[in-house]
């Protein structure tokens, strides 16, 4: 029997596909002949050291010869490969986890050794957009029981690095999607970490949002640490305030969590999987979740609140966190800034006890940080939001805020965007509604997050009285582009804020 | 306001993605950077004629210069581009349809006009992979009841070209999920044509199987007709039996079976409405189905073949379609030849009742012809078999056959390939059991079916006494990597054939 010789030379194509492992191929290249591959084969390619699976495309121009292979950006830096590398193709062997998916998909109960095998499979890159696709729909739709979202979620949190902080009681906090200007985070980090409590914040950037508290913490300080730096600062300080995607918790969630936007769903089962095994990876042992209750918010109504509430402290004992769920007003944006510098004025105001800081922003805080006080069990029930009140009032939180800022390597005072247009009020009337989807919409179009010091400064609040010619917001902008950009929008949209 | 100037120049990459619609840009293209787009965001690509939608992959090296941009050869085909042709860039209007999809996920039934709207989108290539994959899990496990397979069936006829060929009665047949070898069409036309009934065939290629009825007759005649000449074959000779790929019937229908095969499930809903709906749109009034039922066959157990029959006959009915559906032995292949060139082989000696010609496949022919001609009703109940029985003795079915590929621009005589091996029994005994997945893979790794003359030629059935040495099955091939390949899989596979 003769050896068929699937051997290609590497070259650098250079397309970016996020997570998706694609491989190119020559239509005429031997080893797509020989071995009939077509257009979508899922194949194994190899170097010496690494393998991983990939989806095929055919080329039929030059930008391949037929001896060359050319692969995704994703694939390139699974391999960690070089120009002219040589790689083995070959036929794929059965991915055996996608017969789990495919008895979800026939409504059969998974156990956890089946998620283990599925969430293990898609954290190495086996899976296609189609099979996780197919994965996140099986599962949504109450498809999943608690005991099975218990069985993900533990499958998630071991499926990457976990962290250890070797101490008995570690607080976290997450909000369930995010209300534009409610950067309450940096706030309570300061407040139970003066305390005394730990609290290792890792934060997300940006997904769809104007900010992540990681976009808005860069603007006062370093985020992005490498896992030792992290350890530092949080031995030093007690907490930290950094991007979390250096450290590589719960992997496959940042895989899953792209599909489920691209499909524009968030089932409860994958959302609450996504939480808390990225809390229980983080080393947490309390976990405060707050969501925010709005008709623009992503939970719309009381009732789904409270359901969620009932199901995420059910799973969270399930994988030995303690977890408290509170609901919250979502009818507004929380603060006035919406855009990472915005946040950051809004933040520092609020720590430094000024008196033009955002009422509401404090307030909320302030009940986050005593909620976690006393679910701590540090701190009696019912005198959380007393204590914090005093550790922001003293300047305590502000003074660990700056320490914490400076153990992170800076602390940065924020500056305005150049660009700016005043929005103001076209009649009189009382505040009825403000969109938070379209308000955070033209922050993002006025160039927030990428653009730091972009977005949306408010003025107004639901129920306010308003006088016309009445200033309600100011867009910030980086360029006159995005500046000309964002107002068009606000021009053809008139229900962002609406007035009776 | 400024008018954005999101204008690239097309430059082909020659990607070929299947159905996939892809656009490639550059990663400091002025579009992605203005407008925001990220690796899968969902675009419009508009030249004067035509727009459609695509999902942005980023190009970050010099394959494209950062004015240009290239297309998936799916996406460049539909807008019929042309190097350095100018095309105008936009955000994507939401998909209105894929709150349908988002409705069926959580469990809702859909009415047909959300399936109406969810199969023209899909048509139109709106929907990504994950998009299309979501729509196939929602709509499987059981998650559509018979109405919702009718209204989704009814979507699908009218997504595409309806045939009409001014008959009363328009018979076709079509057989779930074929057995290796089981070539029955051409004889079924030939018989019930020679009798004077309509019936315009048109079947696909080999998807995973070996041969398809296309490419079986591609053999002997010319298989790839345009509508045109379809009728005129049909208007002289009563029927044909050509590849349905230039008919644009039921096009959805392609798409989502792609979808499918990667996921390696059949849904029941979807599979009926396919096959349905192509039959529908083909023009035909009255179909019978065949279900061989086999452990190795696509239907495992009499029980799923017999709901299955019944939710087919009652859809059937929905469509306006008189649909009859029997269940027939599905426990080997049909015939000796698996292939095209060895089925077309099978095919001439059944039509022109040669001593040596495979029993088996005249027998399963007649039945299927018999039932046809009963349920035209032009044949009075349990005469069918006997009447098909004369034709095609008489030699008037082979006469027709003849004629029919005579009318399609040629009759050819198959030649066998010049490569082969005969493979034969290691020990005596009974022959237990034919692995028809197994046979089907041996007889595409020698070849089948881009070898139009590779395959297998089987010398043996079920139950047969088995001599040691005795001649079990030949494999053929057009090289001789071919035939090494084809016997490599042989020899690492002994439970092809099973005697005991």
């Amino acid at each position: 029997m003769e050896q068929h010789s699937n051997i290609l030379k590497y070259k650098h194509l250079g397309i970016y596909t996020q997570n998706e492992n694609v491989v190119y191929m020559r239509e005429d290249c031997h080893v797509c002949v020989s071995e009939g591959f077509e257009a979508l084969t899922r194949i194994r390619i190899s170097n010496l050291d690494i393998s991983i699976v990939a989806s095929l495309n055919i080329i039929n121009s030059d930008i391949l010869l037929p001896n060359e292979i050319g692969l995704s950006d994703a694939a390139e830096k699974k391999l960690n490969l070089s120009h002219n590398e040589t790689l083995y193709v070959s036929h794929l062997e059965p991915i055996e986890s996608l017969s789990h998916v495919r008895a979800k998909i026939y409504n059969q109960k998974l156990d956890y050794n089946a998620y283990s095998e599925i969430i293990t499979d898609i954290v190495e890159g086996d899976y296609s957009n189609i099979h996780l696709s197919a994965f996140i729909t099986a599962c949504a739709g109450g498809r999943m029981d608690i005991e099975e979202i218990s069985n993900l979620t533990k499958a998630m949190i071991v499926s990457g690095k976990q962290m250890d902080w070797r101490k008995e009681i570690v607080v976290d906090k997450h909000c369930i999607g995010g209300l534009p200007g409610n950067r309450t985070t940096p706030i309570v980090v300061a407040i139970v970490t003066a305390y005394g409590l730990t609290m290792p914040k890792t934060s997300s950037r940006a997904i769809t949002s104007p900010a992540g508290t990681a976009d808005t913490m860069e603007v006062l300080t370093n985020v992005a640490l490498s896992i030792e730096e992290i350890k530092e600062v949080v031995k030093k300080e007690g907490g930290c305030l950094v991007w979390g995607g250096t450290a590589q918790l719960s992997p496959a969630d940042d895989v899953l969590i792209k599909i489920e936007k691209a499909l524009d769903i968030d089932s409860e089962g994958q959302l609450i999987a996504s939480v808390l095994s990225k809390k229980a990876a983080a080393g947490s042992t309390h976990v405060l979740i707050d969501i925010p209750v709005g008709e623009t918010a992503k939970v719309r109504s009381t009732e789904m609140a409270e359901q969620l509430k009932g199901h995420m402290e059910t799973v969270g004992k399930a994988v030995g966190l303690e977890v408290k769920v509170i609901i919250t007003d979502g009818t507004q944006p929380v603060g006035n800034g919406i855009g990472p510098t915005l946040e950051a004025i809004d933040i520092l105001k609020v720590l430094k006890n000024e008196s033009d800081a955002p009422n509401d922003l404090a307030e909320r805080a302030l009940l986050l940080a005593g909620e976690l006080l006393e679910l701590s069990g540090k701190v009696k029930s019912g005198m959380g939001n007393q204590i914090a009140r005093q550790i922001l009032e003293s300047g305590k939180a502000y003074e660990k805020f700056i320490a914490i800022c400076k153990a992170q390597g800076r602390f940065t005072l924020p500056v305005l965007a150049p660009y700016k247009i005043k929005i103001k009020a076209e009649k009189s009337g009382v505040l009825e509604r403000i969109d938070n989807r379209k308000i955070a919409k033209l922050a993002k179009l006025s160039g927030a997050p990428q653009s730091k010091s972009a977005g949306i400064l408010l003025n107004v609040h639901l129920k306010d009285i308003i006088e016309k010619n009445q200033l309600l917001y100011t867009i910030y902008a980086e360029s006159k582009g995005e500046l000309d950009y964002a107002l068009e929008y606000k021009n053809s949209h008139d229900d962002i804020i609406t007035i009776i």
